[in-house]
């Protein structure tokens, strides 16, 4: 039985409850995160935070922790699970109102709610024998720099990745690839490493970011920018990264083969090196 | 203490509690409608549960009950809870999972929950006034025919309406209006009433529809199609409808006045005409 944190209090997962009322469930008025934890360690966490931050400050809710305070609230969680390896997930909605409005009272507290989850992330198959992905239309809304839970784009769009028989998808808008369902998409050709630039159409990643800060030390130049899928088709390697996912060869995207449609061997570099550095608790 | 409805039980509001673990908290993995109830009887039901049923398919939830189930099931929410006039909100979440995945497992069980909310919806003091409204732009997701719960976009456009002193905001993309934060635009030039037409663009609004009948015994001529915010605005008369907001005189659009600022008499004829044939059962 897991530990959850609800509102200033950590219950047994089965009691952790929210009112029908609440808002992150009737409005989807809410903003998550979610931190990768190594060795009982949280990874990236400050990153996560910042964003947090900024997430909750866009749609004008008034965080109700400093990151200081998440932070003990975090290492608590983790501790009270056992948690070694895995994930917290952290999401803070605008709160519980007794009258269904759109319009929110500005005085109501927000619902915090964290999740543990348990998992080595460092062990996933999908590294092993690299994704395949398709690409959909992005029919997401326009402000995906928030990390809000509106999410069911996503979920459609990993549905139909399902049913086409592969792992994920990669969004298209104006002809370019803005990201992955729930991931930000890389490629490599020759010595070029290509990823969309950050703006309001992208989650500005923070795996994504660490990747980049990876590959400074590489014999890689970064373009930053937006590319078509048939540029990425021709890549001699793609990835996409997440904090759970954390980096991800793709070898395949729709029909097209990339490289020799084995992991590349940059991604994998990049993905080891992510997690050596996790594990030496570089990435705080 | 009102009595909601929870996965096949009738419980007291403080005890409608849904698990973190939702999907509909998670992922807003979920749909919903709002009948309108005048007298105790429900508004335009049939075209709600209709919508419902699409709204499920759309993103493939099974349905777990048939409209003929739900009506019984609201009946009794309406009688438990000794309703006479108000709405029942009812939403459909794709259920509850212990594991956070955008990829839902197909035999979870969906969630179910109905919620009474008392108040005469025909008695509006904005109906009196008339609404005024600014227009934002059009931020929300590309499926906007499924009544999905992924609401951030509207609440932020209320939101930006309340801090520009209006009571409303008006969607604009591509340069045209596409609907209100919650309901359906309308306006009426001449012996012309001009309403976006049908497409994923907007809500086919079920007052909308009803709107439309009942002007075909009225000397309007309809045009469903795309109009400007500059056509609106210098429209004769202007109006919004919704389930809860019946039909309300829109009076001004951003900085333009319209008609003489008053709420325009076909407006008001078409709400009374709704309102009257909603007393009278004719919306069943």
């Amino acid at each position: 039985m897991r530990i959850c944190f609800l509102n200033g209090q950590f219950v047994p997962e089965d009691e952790a409850k929210i009112s029908v009322f609440d808002r992150g469930f009737l409005f989807s008025d809410s903003v998550y995160e979610v931190s990768a934890v190594f060795n009982g360690r949280l990874v990236d966490n400050r990153g996560h935070l910042n964003r947090l931050q900024n997430s909750l400050s866009e749609i004008g809710i008034a965080s109700p922790y400093s990151n200081e305070e998440i932070i003990e609230l975090q290492k608590q969680l983790i501790e009270k699970n056992q948690l070694e390896n895995g994930s917290v997930y952290l999401q803070v909605t605008r709160g519980e109102e007794s009258a269904r409005d759109f319009l929110p009272n500005p005085s109501t507290p927000p619902t915090v709610v964290m999740i543990p989850q348990h998992k080595d992330l460092t062990v996933n198959p999908l590294a092993e024998r690299g994704a395949r992905v398709i690409t959909v239309p992005d029919i997401r809304w326009a402000k995906r720099h928030i990390k809000a839970t509106g999410l069911l784009g996503a979920v459609l769009a990993k549905q139909a990745a399902t049913a086409a028989g592969c792992d994920d998808a990669w969004f298209v808008e104006d002809g370019y690839v803005t990201e992955g369902s729930a991931n930000n998409a890389f490629f490599i050709k020759g010595n070029t490493l290509v990823t969309k630039a950050p703006s309001s159409q992208i989650l500005n990643g923070i795996t994504r970011q660490s990747v980049i800060r990876i590959v400074e030390d590489y014999d890689l130049v970064l373009e930053e920018r937006d590319f078509t899928v048939a540029e990425a088709q021709a890549a001699d390697e793609a990835f996409a990264s997440s904090a759970t996912m954390l980096i991800v060869p793709v070898v395949a995207i729709d029909d097209s083969i990339i490289g020799d449609g084995k992991p590349g061997a940059m991604a994998q570099k990049i993905r080891q090196t992510y997690i050596d550095m996790a594990l030496a608790n570089l990435l705080p």
